[in-house]
């Protein structure tokens, strides 16, 4: 299982129609910001520079980006993972893990040298970059600005970047480094999908200093973001309403399955409003058991001891949780 | 003028609502395919492999690619030629031109020498890769399988790829060189907005053989597409009358427009079912004299003399262009 979110594993190995599933495998909001009606032209013209303007600014006030930091959208952050390691000075990169995979595998691919570290603090001399997920999938851990700050300061000498993933910040926005932007070698990216609801829209966000900026915007070239993506995308992230209100309610769902998780006798260890890790020596088995009742939650191949999960969309999935983790004793 | 269809240049030089224009300056299909209901998981959920699979499959029928030869898909062909220099073997690139003007710019920012060339028979002893837009952008002169089987061959001890950019090939698809993918070192990209009307949808494919094929798939990661271009791309790609239809269609329309290209002075050289390419010493001048009366067509910097109309999408539209035709005189 290498990504949450496709039941098409699930449903191969354990039947079921793709209604009949309750996906717990994905850390993306089951509350979706509403989708408007799309005007005719978003699909049918190709977007205008006013059209990606009008996204810059909406993304540029939900996120809180200092002018003297530049944003490139990308049609979904996953683009942008793919690309950096192509953008950016060869040398090898360290990558703070256990963490999102993709990353690994995209320096890999582009022929880097990827040292794998604990901790963002413990950067070797040989490493030219390095990316962090802040707060960390599947863990939550959350590095305070200031640590980020100095292993930028490390890698500025060295020509090198560090890459940090924000894609669950907007759970805990305070924690943002883009105020570090303007002036250390720093790539943030955000991606709109996961907190908005609408992982399938493919929408996401690189937040760096201009010269940095410019040379992603060079590679993303010109219509890289569908039409739709960049009309939902303004308005959703101008309405700051809902997202403070789906923080909230995010917050709360994240406790109820914690109570069911805990009473299930497995360990919180950590994770964000968006999903929850647990640690049960019986892992594998809890989350075959599970799949047998159509609950679909996410291993991870290096632990065989975690479980995450994202969260129920209501009372009926809560329960149904309930029940099928009680089953299974 | 880079690019046609970004009316933002033309409001801010000659003001007036986007809906008061009428934009003649891209080759997209003023009848698009019409949107059906987009489900709320296609927005919501990560797009699957089930999903993709769908798309691809239903791209193979639509653009009689064979077995042999694999389909990738990705964000709008333009994506895909942003990739092509970064996934290409070291050494110089030769283009057919003028063309479309990305191809020249991905190859430059990816640090590779171009080479222009006027014919693809002409292919010099030092470049290691060639693309041609066939039918071309803006003249739609094609060029003969055999022919560029025979440039392909000549690339293949070299290493090389031929780059044959199919954007406008849906209007005459008997043209299409998908039978040589499985035996040369040939990338077919094929654009799904253009025929299909929905330049805003963001969706176009690669067709190579699977050694190409696989190395461009990872380089785009996992989902490159969005919900909505897996759900919609399957469903018109499989709609063949529609297609056929509006093959037909779109030649009727492309007769009338020439009629009032011709009338007004204007010598047709060229083009697609899609677009259609003049002459007229005084072309700047019609073009800003259109411009005055909210139409936009397209220029290009490289030819005073040339301009091109993509189809006007009723008879009122055909009117007015007629009408603004005769009034500059």
């Amino acid at each position: 299982m290498k990504h949450g979110g496709d039941l098409t594993e699930a449903m191969a190995r354990h039947g079921g129609a793709p209604q009949q599933w309750l996906d717990l495998s994905t850390g993306i909001n089951p509350w979706p910001w509403p989708i408007p009606v799309i005007s005719d032209e978003a699909w049918q013209r190709l977007p205008s520079r006013a059209d990606a303007a009008a996204l810059i600014d909406a993304a540029r006030t939900a996120y809180g980006v200092p002018a003297a930091t530049s944003i490139v959208a990308a049609s979904g952050t996953q683009s942008l993972i793919q690309w950096l390691p192509h953008l950016a000075t060869p040398g090898p990169v360290a990558i703070v893990g256990p963490t999102y995979s993709e990353h690994a595998s995209a320096w890999r691919s582009a022929g880097r040298e990827v040292i794998a570290i604990g901790d963002i603090s413990e950067l070797p001399q040989q490493a030219r970059h390095a990316v962090i997920v802040n707060p960390n999938n599947p863990d939550g851990r959350i590095v305070d600005r200031a640590t980020l700050a100095a292993a930028a300061r490390l890698l500025q000498p060295r020509g090198g970047w560090l890459v940090i993933d924000e894609a669950f910040a907007d759970v805990t926005p305070e924690i943002t480094a883009s105020a570090l932007c303007a002036d250390l070698p720093i790539v943030i990216l955000r991606s709109f999908g996961k907190f908005y609801g609408l992982g399938g829209l493919r929408l996401g966000f690189a937040l760096a200093a201009p010269s940095i900026a410019d040379r992603i915007q060079a590679a993303m070239g010109p219509w890289c973001c569908s039409g739709p993506a960049l009309q939902i995308g303004a308005a959703a992230l101008c309405d700051h309403v809902w997202a403070e209100a789906t923080r909230a309610a995010l917050a709360r769902q994240a406790a109820r399955l914690d109570a069911i998780l805990r009473n299930a006798g497995l360990e919180l260890i950590g994770g964000t409003a968006l999903y929850r890790l647990t640690r049960h020596r019986e892992a594998v088995r809890i989350h075959a058991a599970l799949a047998q009742q159509q609950i679909w939650c996410r291993r991870f191949d290096w632990a065989n001891d975690l479980l995450r999960f994202g969260l129920p969309p209501d009372d009926a999935a809560l329960d149904r949780l309930a029940a099928a983790l009680s089953d299974r004793r």
